[in-house]
């Protein structure tokens, strides 16, 4: 699979090509699980046809329903991050914070979890349980309860130590629709932090690599500060979670969504000078690396200075910047405009840059 | 590990003696996934006290909770069951149906599911599309939508061809409470089929095995057969799927939800003869096999005729039976009345019968 190589600001490219599409591979390839143009093709190709529904196909991070008078938001994340544990935090807070964060992209405030594991035999016990306190430090920061679980074991050599899956149901307290949907031409793009920590952080904690660092993961729940945007007023027209294939991955899927062209200025966008030291390393490009504590909003343009005050007076987003804006509606595109004055193309990623990020 | 070798009606046995407490254990049994008396204590030791929570600790098959004006379940569960492909059914239609029946043993209507796969590198593409189609297959049979989702892709060898997890969330448009807590003495259990099937079409299908069966999986969604029950009036106090650890497993924690003593009937539990016969070369009892369409039900005394009545017209309890009662409230026990007359401790299995049965 050939991976990404491109920098911000230092290579010009279009993302890697493409040759065949998914429908095509006759087997799972781990860029399938990337987040990219692969993981895309598999939705496409096989799960959004056969479990065609209209909340499946608002391609939000979650589904949004009213059960009796409540609107509800409801999503899904299985954790298979390596290594299990890594600077700053570990598999058990990912998985409550990954889904919190979906839920809070839906804007929706998280209520319940429910958690599913899946163990490896031979897991050592004091693994488990420093997860599973893990697990409830995060679930009490993010003020969300874990009120049903599943626990499996499987053999030796079948599975790596723990997998999680978290599910999580929110209420939708406000009257705004937030979605790809709902982004409008003029619509202001903006990031609550810098970018590349969480995969520059995981990178370095695994075995052999040959580079040290003292970045730590920005994993962080989300949903206080979205809740503190919409109780402004603002009109927050799209959220998206930074995971997964980055800010890179994020922007296409809302242009697609949207159908929208997006321009961003590379100089708006944050990089950690260790980050983008790390990237640079191992061919990798930060606009494609996951990030765990940060998200992008799309606002009504009159809102954005508003907006990017809020974010910056909140914990977890001290490091918000406006990056750019929806030109135009149109056959989806999302530009960057470098420090140089040159605009490139940023495409979704079709080969696996961070295997098991998440 | 020990495992259970006692047999419905010919072995006298109270189970396996588990010699020491589960967090004495250092590392991950498959016994602790079995369902048994190692996943209890895990749960006990691990899993309680960490999410400690009342929704939690209901100890029912899912957490109920409200939402504005609804009442809503929750509930979760990872499939690793291995073939993933068996006489009946699959992971598929499994991983549907085993959330939608958790759903129902609350009295809910199941609405929506998430799923989150697992998907290991190499997997054929065409698995992938089979098993997708089953899940859409078996949630329209039951009448669920899967609204979101997530895929995740590990390394060949890190996984097991594919493992699922479903969340689903279900609304309970009755007043009736049920759960362990609410189970009396007198009540009568119900069972709405034989026994066995589930189980023993798995071990058929496994490589290597020595037997040759007909039997197909019981595999099947209870949901209807549940609220018509509920519809029709029957004060229902306890529910439990017959899953991993069988009908032996839902009776204990039953027992020890309630802090009661209930007796069985051996020669009111249907067991095919395929299952005995099955049971009785591989040294299983069909107590401790698990099944995927079957449930036991609680009810008041006076509405155990009309409950029977109502499950045989039923295609998910045409094989109902009333198997025995509630005794009295005390020290968690359940006892079987055999056909020649003794009475035997039907104990928590502490081994593992069956590892990846569901």
């Amino acid at each position: 699979m050939q991976t990404n190589s491109s920098q911000v600001g230092t290579t010009m490219s279009n993302g890697p090509v493409c040759p065949v599409p998914a429908s095509t591979y006759a087997h799972v390839l781990m860029a399938h699980g990337g987040g990219g143009r692969l993981t895309q093709q598999l939705l496409e190709k096989v799960f959004y046809p056969a479990f065609k529904n209209p909340l499946l196909e608002s391609r939000h991070d979650g589904a949004v329903f009213t059960v009796g008078n409540a609107k509800l938001a409801m999503t899904t994340d299985s954790y298979v991050i390596h290594p299990l544990f890594f600077p700053g935090g570990d598999i058990g807070s990912l998985a409550v914070n990954g889904t919190v964060n979906d839920l809070a992209m839906c804007g929706a405030r998280p209520l319940y979890l429910s958690a599913g594991f899946i163990l490896e035999e031979g897991l050592p016990m004091e693994t488990l349980q420093r997860i599973v306190l893990s697990m409830r430090q995060a679930a009490e920061q993010a003020g969300v309860q874990i009120i049903t679980g599943d626990t499996k074991v499987v053999n030796k050599g079948k599975g790596d130590g723990v997998f999680i899956n978290t599910a999580g149901v929110g209420i939708i307290e406000h009257q705004q629709a937030i979605g790809p949907s709902e982004v409008l031409p003029g619509d202001v793009v903006l990031i609550s932090g810098d970018i590349g920590r969480h995969g520059m952080a995981i990178m370095a904690a695994r075995e052999g690599l040959q580079f040290e660092t003292t970045l730590q993961t920005d994993c962080a729940p989300l949903a206080q500060l979205v809740l503190k945007l919409i109780a402004a007023g603002i009109r927050v027209h799209c959220l998206r979670d930074l995971t997964r294939g980055g800010l890179a991955s994020a922007l296409n899927e809302i242009a697609e969504g949207a159908q929208c062209q997006i321009e961003v200025q590379e100089t708006a966008i944050g990089v950690p000078e260790e980050v983008r030291g790390a990237c640079e390393m191992l061919g990798m490009d930060p606009l494609y690396v996951a990030n765990e504590g940060r998200f992008a909003a799309f606002v009504a343009p009159e809102d954005a200075a508003k907006a990017l005050e809020i974010m910056r007076q909140d914990e977890a987003g001290t490091g918000a910047s406006i990056i750019g804006q929806v030109l135009r509606a149109g056959k989806p595109l999302v530009t960057l405009a470098s420090r140089i004055g040159t605009h490139r193309i940023i495409d979704r990623i079709s080969g696996e840059q961070l295997p098991r990020i998440c």
